[in-house]
């Protein structure tokens, strides 16, 4: 390989990788890991109406998870209360390996993983974890979820 | 009420009868659906090949389930052919109350329950169902699902 050639391959590469770090780095994606992240914050802190905040404030909120479907904030809000108690019972909330995939400048997908911490007694601890699929839109300038769809191991 | 009002009611409702449902029956979520049946008919007369058509044929095909993800449509092929080996255990599949959501004229979701009808044996029946989110794109004409997350009833 000369010497221009090898040039001619290593812009190439140093263009790849900062095309790529450019579309990761959208600020809608960085807006929508945001909410995500001041999410599992709340929750974190044990403060479901912080978490909440990442959800529609509307009627038409739809959650779903096993065979079963929710509609509106204040119903998924009162099925994670009923859920998660305490403080206990909420653990520590980790999102990971978090995809999000833009479909219009006001439409985006959000997929990862979610894992809860914690310890139920003093000798077991659980681990309840699985996958989230969310449809995040954007409104009045700000991204929310107005369809989650969650599903656990097991 | 006076003849004109009832009259200027009467239109309205007819239009607003008429103006939803051209919205439901707009193009993309009738080819949507389309793909949906076709999809089912193909699991019905124990086509699997026609069933996956419904997927895009690709190796970023996503699927969620539980707490599983598999990448391509061959892995997802053969996920299906590992659960579903004969016809017996394919049974009857229906697809019902779906959604369709268009986010972007190439971009759709579709929110639905799924169930399976078999009997494993001569005196019990199993009945397999839950719910799916798809992402539908629409690449040269054809809408394909491009990602699938699946839950079960637990």
């Amino acid at each position: 390989m000369n010497k221009r050639l090898i040039s001619v391959v290593v812009l190439w590469a140093v263009l790849s990788v900062a095309a790529c770090g450019e579309r990761l780095d959208t600020t809608p994606a960085r807006e929508i890991l945001q909410v995500m992240q001041t999410a599992e914050a709340g929750w974190n802190a044990g403060d479901l109406e912080q978490y909440m905040a990442c959800y529609r404030q509307s009627d038409r909120l739809r959650f779903a998870g096993g065979d079963r479907v929710s509609f509106g904030w204040h119903q998924v809000l009162a099925n994670y209360r009923r859920s998660y108690p305490d403080r206990a019972t909420m653990g520590t909330l980790t999102f990971s390996e978090m995809d999000v995939t833009m479909l219009a400048p006001d439409a985006a997908i959000v997929f990862g993983r979610w894992q809860l911490a914690r310890e139920t007694d003093a000798t077991a601890a659980d681990q309840p974890r699985g996958l989230f699929t969310l449809v995040f839109r954007r409104e009045d300038g700000d991204w929310r979820i107005v369809h989650d769809h969650t599903s656990s191991a097991g």
